[in-house]
């Protein structure tokens, strides 16, 4: 087989075979196919796509590049989520855990911040102590008696997804739904994850600013999963402004202990509370999506959810002792307040302009080899549709000597608009797929 | 200026500015882009396109890359002649010299042949002791004596187009109407000729097999030209079957020296003075193209075209001895005659499958390193609408040691079609652009 024929059967619009794309990943993988040609290809397959079976095909040949964990023999149902990123998107931190006390499985594999975005990594990581890099044995043995774990990529897990992404990303071929989904389900096949709950953003804060292009990455996922055996479903949830009142990794995971706490904010509470319900039905532990829910607010409400977060915390090394005293995680040198230029109401808060910031605070990176300051970041006293006033601070900036506060300032003021009205309130969660 | 951002916006379908076009050639040359940003671009260009714009500064930036000949102060009228490459496409060797000998100035910079079409370089190689390895200063010096000079790129001759091609041929990225324009163009304005006859190759032995592509290509060539300040014009012409009765080089040579004196096979000498006769014309070396015909016409039959190549041969260190004994020309080690299965009037005789069998018998290069016999090729005693008969060999093929006969014979067997009828003459010239 030649690499250059199938990079012309591609951009004439073909559809490459299973054996070809099996070829095709284990010749780069192997050194035979260099990067140039590989970039050529992927450039192809964002011009004219990749079908479901082709998805399907390109999702099992990255599993296949690495370790594969089998989880099944511990029984139970083994469900994980994904959100495709957003800002102030700290869920999985509470939601891991609630689906673990109401009777799942969770293998959670994560990933680091990059951008706007933040990532569950940093966040947790963010804890004093707690560490992420589990062995595969040490994150099975978890999963049996905590029903939960949360780790990072091993060296040796999905090795295609790491170099066919980082060649993506200098490529211009980030966006392609068919290398979306591949990228996603390799790893969540690989972790020994049997179910997927999907979180697909929308808005200013994510990867797709248009409905219907959530709507199609939404649909490719649920589809292609099934084709890898995977029971999956997809919401589409709003990001035009951050999730809940907080940017930033040890303010985040403050946040997080609140609603553990049964309290916090109101969308980042529901929010959770919706997916973990889902991953409830995904899993076949309820009827159906009423029972679901009252079964994860009553883990929620109970305590279990923040028990089984402090035995997580504590398996992973980290100090159980910030759930009750949240005052132990890292905090930033400085603050500044900002007040608004005028009174109003919020009409819009824009969550890629706070993710910005947060990465300007050091909170976030631009690039992967950036140091993070981990008490660094936002919090907003009042989101979209709250009033404020003139004289009272509706933001506060944490940060440390290196943070580049005035342009953090600037990107935050114009995140803000204001009007004299009470705008529409906006649905959080903005469709359900299937 | 980052390269991913011109990768994303030619991706989305913008246009490049002739400052991002310029960069981003010199920083690949100087190796502050890798390979496999380049190929995602080029792949990005073959999705959207290059605007006859993007193409002129596309073209304008690679003969930066390198030397320039400035031939303006010869004086005279500086024509150059581009084939999109066919098989038995000779013309290069009859037109140099003859338009030279009508007046012009032919700085003619060739290149060599790939797969199944040949190369002018390769043809004149053939004669013995001739070079086409022309320092800048000897091509000067024989087109001010001659008129006339045969050359092949030096290292420092538009390197940006070397670079590019071995990455397109690879990347699947060789078949864009605005790189390839780029890719032709830059190369005759680097030599210093200030007009051009295009001679666009259509059918089964073209880059093209549909009239359509032909056509935009030779708009596009003409459009991009005179962006660039060069008159250009385009012919379309026949390759469905082979030009002449020859394939392979040294027997490709002997067919010229017919031409030039006074016989040969009609459609290479049609095509020849129909080209030469176009260079005149955009030389402004005759008032309209019955004048130049006629001019070039008389130059051919006169044999001041035969002179003109034979100072040429001596100029370039060949033996001019061979225009009046073409058995000087080197001679394959044996040969085999192919009878046709019936008798009948041939109605096709596919280019393509004659070019591939050249390459079988050593006339022609599967890859660039691929050593050639001069001798080797394919003489065709009949061509489409000729009547040929059972007994009677109607090719014949010319091989050395490492011949792949067999094959060469298949191919040459399977590109035949025979009909009971005379078929419809097809025309050489389908059309002239503008």
């Amino acid at each position: 087989m030649r690499f250059v024929e199938l990079i012309e059967h591609k951009k004439g619009g073909g559809s490459l075979t299973l054996e070809e794309i099996r070829w095709a990943i284990d010749a780069y993988l192997d050194g035979k196919v260099p990067d140039y040609q590989m970039a050529a290809l992927l450039m192809a397959i964002r011009w004219r796509g990749l079908t479901d079976d082709e998805t399907v095909a390109l999702t099992e040949a990255m599993v296949d590049s690495g370790d594969r964990y089998d989880l099944d023999d511990l029984g139970g149902a083994l469900v994980d989520k994904h959100s495709t990123g957003g800002v102030g998107d700290k869920v999985s931190l509470i939601l891991a855990p609630l689906a673990a006390a109401a009777g799942c499985t969770v293998p959670m594999v994560s990933g680091r911040g990059l951008g706007h975005t933040g990532g569950t990594l940093d966040k947790l990581e963010s804890i004093p102590g707690l560490r992420t890099d589990l062995s595969a044995a040490a994150f099975r043995d978890q999963l049996q008696r905590l029903g939960v774990a949360m780790g990072a990529q091993t060296a040796t897990f999905v090795p295609a997804d790491r170099r066919l992404y980082a060649l993506r990303d200098v490529t211009g071929t980030v966006d392609d739904p068919g290398l979306i989904t591949a990228s996603i389900l390799s790893k969540k096949i690989a972790e020994g994850a049997r179910a997927l709950a999907i979180d697909v953003k929308v808005g200013r804060g994510a990867f797709f600013t248009d409905i219907e292009d959530a709507r199609n990455l939404a649909d490719r996922i649920v589809a292609v999963a099934a084709g890898s055996g995977l029971s999956c479903s997809a919401m589409i949830t709003d990001m035009e402004q951050p999730l809940g009142n907080t940017v930033g990794n040890a303010l985040e995971v403050a946040e997080c202990i609140d609603v553990l706490r049964g309290q916090g904010p109101a969308d980042l509470r529901a929010l959770t509370l919706e997916l973990a319900a889902e991953m409830l039905q995904l899993g076949d532990l309820a009827d159906d999506h009423d029972a679901a829910l009252r079964r994860v607010t009553d883990c929620l409400d109970s305590g279990a959810a923040a028990e089984r977060f402090e035995a997580l915390v504590q398996a992973q090394h980290g100090d159980p002792r910030v759930l009750s005293d949240p005052a132990l995680l890292p905090a930033a040198a400085g603050h500044s307040e900002l007040c608004p230029p005028q009174s109003g109401y919020i009409a819009q808060l824009d969550a890629r302009a706070i993710g910005l910031a947060s990465v300007c605070l050091r909170a976030g990176r631009n690039t992967q080899g950036d140091d993070l300051d981990p008490g660094a970041g936002i919090v907003l006293h009042a989101k979209c549709g709250d009033e404020i006033d003139l004289r009272t601070p509706w933001a506060t900036l944490y940060h440390g000597p290196a943070a580049d506060v005035d342009r953090a300032t600037e990107l935050v003021h114009a995140a803000l608009k204001i009007s004299a009205a009470s705008p529409e309130p906006r649905s959080l969660i903005r469709e359900k797929r299937p």
